[in-house]
């Protein structure tokens, strides 16, 4: 039977199955006991049930199962029946959520993924390197021409905006676009190396289709979406209109309101893993474990499980984010794999020699990484690697 | 200067004004000091600014003004500009959001609102009373009719659908519209009160404005809308078209999981409350102070009063829901006045004597408050509220 289940941390305490069993009941069919049989057996497919109960004496998790049946196969309904009422009832937390195979088919996943990501950019063997726009706020479109040539040509394979630069009358979304098209067409010319900008899809929900899809049409190469301040659902539907056939990285704005408490709300692996994924983002940015702004190793490492293993979805990017220089580039690939982007924003426009030589540097660690070489060895020979390290170190 | 105003409570401690001032750089221009001169000018209308810095010891609140120049007039760029980043940042949470007057005026606020429900429904003087379908999951068109005709003909003033229950087929949205339409016609006929119903309006994103339009053309009188597991943006869109004429009912599943950590998230006051009625909602139901799904009775006011004071919007109508019996009428119009909506489910189907009497108890209860009568006097003569009374009592 296809199904949702969803399994929540709750304070350690008595009658624990008595508080599933009233999930699992007032989330679907209301009560049971005293239905008369004949009404049971009518609302027998619509039951919730209680799945499992632990308590490990501080906390416990109830693991309840909801029938597909009761609501439509959209995320807005799903949430709403896992997560809706409950998430005003006391301290509770959603920290896991599977779909029964016939409810995950319903979903896209990626359109791209990682290796629709990699044939686009005709990487196979190394994590990606992404840098991203600084400082684009009251700049003009020349600035922004400029900073996308230093990043494009200094080696990295995708360039983003900053997720807090939305459409304005100084650098427009169709100008960047257009004159990021060029520019990225040019580098290519002169490089052969394809490099993806991620043009920040901003504006009113019932607009981002049309604008999409006229980026599409003017040559963008991928989108960034801040989905948290719109909605799940928005981006899956961008993620399946065949008139959008662009990558969407999805950006972790606005949600640490709904992960940050170990308490309350929603746990990453759930809301940047597996709902990201499921709704069609082809990457995923979150926290990294490094920087100041820091997600528990335990909990990007989730993240990254749910945007990569398992079935039936293309696998993700994930794109561990903040604090990232060139010296954590060997600690990174041991935590997320060659199957990862490196993202940088002051580790690469804060290099000495400028962003070219910071993207350079980048692309420098990760060779000695796949070369099994120490970055130390590496940098003997590289001088953009060895001002990066100079600057900001190799954390032992 | 066009801006909005953010306030943050963040934990106790040194470097207060430094971390502010981190936020306002960070979230706008990037940096500051070291600018030349030429830049800073360039700039300054695009910079963040620390409004105050407060400390008592235990915890600490920052405020910091964004200029409307950063942004697109959206609620998600507001969202992404004032808590995207910042949402992910340690212990912080969101607690107050002010518009400045020409930012506020690109909101539309309530259609509607207190004074245009009261006139739809002719009631000009006192609380409205609501009740919610009960246990409609699994059960098919007939019972939907029965439940709605018991609870119109009780004498209450609104009926919703549980948010749990989607378009599906035993209850197809359509046929709920239709048949909807019909009972409360008959009702009025048959009395000369008229009442809303509240339809749920769910599937995905981009259906939504067809659907909605579609149910205004079936006659449809209210919509439901499970706004946060959309977004406040897809409301705000909902609420600005002209081809749905209909008030909007704002639930709050799954706010929970953004406001209830004390240290995380958003305020209820700020999403429930401003955010909620400058995106359009009419009515908006939260967490009663008196259940077992209680919100502490500070954070309810709260929301009261954003619902319903200071310009320039149309007041919303304040509907604190769950634990709602005919008892609690006193303590409920004493809390949020008579311009709320007094919404029950258990409350009215509980009743001894089925729904219709349960609401016929609450009107009664209503009544005799307005009068200035207390419940038991009332009771007296009255035997739905004596009934209801028995049941569930007088909190002294």
């Amino acid at each position: 039977m296809s199904d949702v289940t969803a399994t929540y941390r709750v304070p350690s305490g008595p009658d624990l199955h008595k508080k599933a069993e009233g999930i699992a009941l007032g989330l679907t069919v209301g009560s049971w006991t005293n239905l008369p049989a004949l009404e049971q057996s009518q609302l027998q497919q619509h039951k919730g049930e209680v799945v499992s109960v632990t308590d490990d004496g501080s906390q416990a998790t109830l693991t309840i199962r909801y029938p597909a049946a009761n609501f439509s196969p959209d995320i807005p309904a799903i949430l709403t029946t896992v997560f809706g009422k409950l998430s005003l009832d006391g301290t509770i937390k959603l920290v896991d959520l599977s779909f029964s195979e016939s409810l995950a088919q319903q979903f896209p996943g990626p359109t791209y993924g990682i290796d629709g990501i990699r044939k686009q950019l005709g990487v196979t063997d190394r994590p990606l390197v992404m840098s991203i726009f600084k400082g684009m706020i009251g700049k003009g479109i020349d600035e922004f021409e400029s900073q996308l040539k230093a990043q494009a040509r200094g080696g990295i394979d995708l360039v983003k905006d900053d997720e807090i630069l939305f459409d304005n009358p100084l650098t427009p979304f169709e100008y960047r676009v257009t004159i990021g098209k060029r520019v990225l067409d040019q580098v290519e010319r002169e490089t052969g190396r394809r490099v993806l900008y991620a043009v920040n899809l901003s504006g009113r929900t019932y607009e981002l289709r049309d604008k999409a899809r006229r980026a599409a049409e003017l040559g963008a190469s991928a989108l960034l979406f801040n989905v948290f301040a719109y909605g799940l659902d928005v981006l899956q539907a961008l993620a399946e209109d065949p008139e959008i056939p662009l990558p969407i990285m999805a950006h972790p704005a606005v949600s640490g309101a709904l992960t940050a408490s170990p308490e309350y709300g929603i746990a990453n692996q759930v809301l940047l893993g597996k709902l990201l994924r499921a709704a069609g983002a082809d990457l995923v940015l979150f926290p990294s474990p490094y920087g100041n702004v820091a997600l528990a190793q335990e909990e990007t490492t989730a993240i990254a499980s749910a945007l990569t293993e398992q079935a039936p979805y293309r696998s993700a990017f994930p794109v561990p984010s903040a604090g990232i220089h060139p010296g954590l580039v060997p600690q990174l690939i041991a935590d997320f794999g060659v199957h990862s982007v490196i993202n940088a924003g002051g580790g690469i426009h804060g290099h000495p020699d400028g962003a070219a030589a910071g993207a350079t540097a980048f692309r420098q660690a990760v060779d000695a990484v796949q070369n099994g070489l120490t970055l130390e060895d590496a940098a003997r020979e590289q001088k953009e690697l060895s001002a990066a390290l100079n600057l900001w170190g190799v954390p032992q």
